[in-house]
């Protein structure tokens, strides 16, 4: 009987062994929560028939879905795969959307806010209200981007689903995923101001979502504030990450004839909304800094 | 011997239940050509390596894409259904074009005309080399059409393939998917200038391409010139296929107020490429004229 009850509080995540599922995984074992972590070499998941039969077996009290389509190494790659790029990324959350409202489980998407740009008209950071200004609907924008709006459009008026939307992973860890990694080992940066999210306090506060009881819907869930990229380098030399001399593109037309095939979406994001509902990431600069310390640690250690 | 050079000229068709579909497996069989239908209860051919698997043991020399997601009883429906239409309207072609393109077959995919609306700036139909502008890219546009320009997006740059636009398709068969049906069953009717595509004529015309090697790319198949929805009801009235006394919308804006939840792609498209390749279908007045008249005698025939 205990076991079965067991069983009933379990959490399915799907994109198990990607960059944010992985940390999932991570997160949810250290709070102690019983989770069935599932890639698709395991499980079809895309395939509502094989999913809905997984289901009904495991009965999972939540499900996550960290699947999505990324491209290798960056967006770009996503011009060259639109087929797969918009399956996993808009085709997907709907087949899962499908499952879990026929079995009465509620789910958590992880999305982005790659689908805007820059700021609102009025000054401030783009709001969970707002359409998109960054996607098929409204150019340019990547075909990535693209298929991500396409997916919370497939979402709108999902029943008892959260909309997480994450932006510009970062954290302490040296990935090639990691957005301070990146800016530590490009030959060339470009100068933009981004909303960005801490990976593990994005995991972090995804759970809390569900754990807290906090209304469904869409949530911008990045850290308060906004960053340069000139911000972060400054960062890195003033905490001794590195003495890199920066080298940045004289402008974004000149980042986009030399390094990129698409537009990238750089944009500022309002996470008030998550803060109403209760849950709080550290502003942007104290978690990039202490990321920024915690990095030089493990560089020092590894001899990285 | 002789069995295996008949199934090397196989062609495969999917989608064959459906209302495309069905004219295919029709027209292939008045043609005396051997071919293969199937539809996605027997293969799901949307899972590329179950298409893959079975393109291997049949080895068809051509393929035909006849299946898409419409909605029914009309586009409306597709709003709802957002993740399927995406995948039977984009992810689909990309799927079929991956397999094609691995195994050296040759094939055409039925698109749409519907991503288009009104005349071009100049006057005239809207050219292949034209983008659309009633797509997810160029609003308004209906969540059906912007999901059949992703498709096309999706097989830009195809090897060895067609892309052939039909555009509201006509005969002389009573059916509820026959436009010339539909204006004689609506209560209320849009005026609208539309080109259209006779089906028995697109459906030869797509497999005249293939057989007189006509180069493969994007194909505007619609009946040359364009109509208008009182065009089609006068000549109703003159064939004397009916008396009905055909009520109209007062505009686009009334139709839309009462009768529809997503705009309508009303376009007149230029088919000359067509015709420059050497396949030429009946001018449309002529075409739907005689349409009528079929429509007449099968009705006096079976009281209709």
């Amino acid at each position: 009987m205990v076991s079965s009850l067991y069983l009933s509080i379990m959490i399915a995540l799907l994109g198990a062994s990607g960059y944010v599922g992985s940390k999932f995984v991570e997160v949810l074992s250290s709070r102690g929560l019983k989770s069935c972590g599932l890639s698709r070499t395991e499980l079809d998941y895309a395939d509502a028939s094989e999913l809905r039969d997984w289901m009904r077996v495991k009965r999972p009290r939540f499900l996550i879905n960290a699947a999505g389509y990324t491209g290798k190494p960056n967006v770009d790659a996503c011009e060259g795969h639109k087929a797969e790029c918009l399956m996993g990324n808009a085709v997907l959350p709907g087949r899962i959307r499908e499952v879990c409202e026929e079995l009465g489980v509620p789910w958590g998407h992880v999305s982005s806010g790659c689908t805007f740009s820059g700021r609102r008209p009025d000054g401030g950071g783009w709001l969970e209200a707002d359409s998109p200004n960054f996607s098929f609907r409204s150019q340019p924008c990547s075909f990535y981007s693209g298929t991500k709006a396409l997916g919370e459009e497939v979402l709108e008026g999902a029943i008892d689903c959260y909309v997480w939307r994450l932006r510009i992973p970062f954290n302490h860890e040296h990935t090639h995923r990691n957005y301070l990694s990146k800016v530590l080992n490009y030959d060339r940066l470009l100068e933009a101001e981004n909303s960005v999210s801490h990976l593990d306090e994005f995991v972090g506060a995804c759970l809390d979502c569900f754990a807290k009881g906090v209304d469904y819907g869409v949530y911008n869930m990045t850290n308060p504030g906004a960053i340069t990229t000139r911000q972060v380098t400054d960062w890195m030399l003033e905490e001794g990450l590195t003495e890199k001399n920066f080298d940045f593109f004289e402008d974004e037309e000149a980042f986009m004839r030399d390094a990129a095939s698409t537009p990238r979406s750089n944009c500022v994001l309002d996470s008030s909304k998550l803060q109403s509902g209760g849950i709080f990431l550290r502003p942007v600069e104290e978690a990039v800094r202490s990321s920024l310390r915690e990095l030089k640690l493990s560089s020092s250690t590894v001899g990285v």
